[in-house]
């Protein structure tokens, strides 16, 4: 494509971007491809992300933490086939509002985030656009041969497991739109947690190691379910009295009138990722063993049976989710 | 991140993109990952091309050609590298206007072209935008280890070659544009080429051999030229009058008053797809006999010399070229 050069493509390029190149296989940005030598004895695991603002985060998001979100939720797709993520391809379309300052802040956060987790740009391309603000990142990481974890393993007698607490992402969305009444620092919590999720990364070895199917939270934990479910041909009965919730999601829950309906808005509501993951029964004590060595929370949320769907039980009862998860219509 | 539903984002994977999946690699498109074997022996080369409706296609433009030209500009930077594609990533933005008939010709476009250059599609994500459509694209292709063919090889000495003919792809703008008067027949040929560039994949293998650089003509033939002198720490010498020019090129060239201004813009208009590169001077008899058992344009137009930049010759002048290459500005 011809490049777009309003506000300096090739600035952009050379400024911001060049130095968050990988030092081998991104070639300084300066040609246009990235080169990676095969792994012998590994797959590359590939996931794409696309966001727009508006859509998929708020105009009033700090452009760093844009950046680092959509690094994490790509992040979050790999940890959840147990892969180990090591570079991207990022595709910028910048608005008219994006000037230097918000360039650089989302270079800023584009260089945070693969310090933290260990990933480098590859290559890319940027270009002006009319509409709002969007970005598409594919991640690349290295899996051992074969290993990659499905969502269609999930077999009649396993356990469904969750890392971490559910709801925090949907709650989060609340707070950065200020329409949550919480305590201050509470809503803090909630919001650093929408603008950057943390991906599970530290235990993708045990997902690759013993789960049988697994995804990551982010349409929504009974939405995700549903999509194991049917890839695996089983179903999934999870129980919402199960469900972990964080201290800031309590302190919400308290003052809801209806549980029950609040703990499916927590269990449909998306943007957490987490993995969530069946395993064989056999395996739960020793998942339960690694996840308290990495101080991470672990939750047994249900089991899997013969038959199709998801089942929500609350309080003894079959609940009717009509919304599984969370849609931008 | 939350799927965007509002036309159906499970519903365009399900029915308009899975039949376009790698029958390995693409898993079905039903996990959040493509996985890909290692190849020995080779590494992998990554492209990514980003565009938008109204800066780098017509909203006036058929869906499908936007597919095909997405792939190809995208193929066209794999050929000039040597490189053999396999499969790609696809990130689509919809727009309002993008309702079932516009996806299912876009994804008609994809089909008609993954079977035309043999790729396929491994993954991706599909979400709604209030913007102008836009696409993002990551193609990937193999490459003997170590034999990617960079910018920066060019040395004093070497020849200068393109394929094809330079300027369709800038008359094919304004032909699209109904900005031309020419026989119907010429317009419909540019159009064509602006909308469907023919990327040279089966001049590859010779790029790979025989380049000491290479590059795609995208931004334009002079802007191009200057990224390879740069690259490589030489000086290109181009004559305007070898420019390889198509018969309807030369029938627009015959009604333009300043035949060197006309030239000017042939040689900065970009948007060709072919393939300018440098080569050894003993290795052009062969590089012109491998073109010709394709049926193949290719054509000598300068050489390179110490020095930097890239200077452009019309009739023994040196002609100041202001403007290497196209911007959208």
């Amino acid at each position: 494509m011809p490049s777009v050069d309003a506000a300096g493509e090739f600035e952009t390029i050379r400024r911001l971007l060049a130095p968050l190149a990988h030092p081998e296989w991104g070639r300084g940005l300066l040609d246009d491809v990235a080169v990676l030598p095969s792994r012998a004895g590994y797959d590359l695991v590939l996931t794409k992300d696309s966001i727009v603002e508006g859509v998929h985060f708020l105009a009033e998001d700090p452009m760093d933490t844009v950046a680092r979100k959509l690094l994490r939720v790509s992040l979050s797709d790999l940890a959840a086939k147990g892969a180990e993520p090591f570079g991207y391809m990022l595709g910028c379309f910048w608005s008219t509002r994006c000037g230097w300052p918000e360039r650089e802040a989302f270079a800023a956060g584009l260089k945070h985030d693969q310090t933290e987790f260990g990933v480098a740009l590859m290559g890319g391309d940027t270009v002006n656009t009319p509409g709002p603000a969007s970005f598409s990142l594919t991640m690349l990481g290295w899996m051992p041969r074969g290993r990659t974890v499905g969502r269609d393993g999930a077999r009649p007698g396993d356990v469904v497991l969750v890392t971490g607490a559910i709801g925090d992402g949907y709650l989060g969305l609340q707070a950065a739109r200020g329409m949550l009444s919480l305590e201050p620092e509470r809503l803090l919590v909630l919001t650093d947690h929408y603008r950057a999720p943390v991906p599970r990364m530290a235990f993708a070895p045990h997902i690759r190691d013993l789960a049988t199917a697994a995804i990551d939270v982010s349409d929504g934990l009974v939405a995700d379910l549903g999509h194991v479910a049917a890839a695996s041909g089983v179903a999934l009965e999870v129980d919402l009295g199960t469900l972990p919730i964080s201290a800031a999601g309590m302190a919400w829950l308290d003052g809801r009138v209806d549980p029950q309906d609040a703990r499916i808005q927590l269990a449909t509501g998306g943007d957490d990722y987490e993995i969530v993951f069946t395993a064989r029964a056999h395996d739960e004590a020793e998942l339960h063993r690694a996840a308290e060595r990495q101080h991470l929370r672990l939750t047994a949320i249900g089991r899997v049976v013969a038959g199709t769907g998801v089942t929500v039980r609350w309080a003894e009862n079959i609940v009717d989710v009509r919304r599984p998860g969370w849609t931008h219509d």
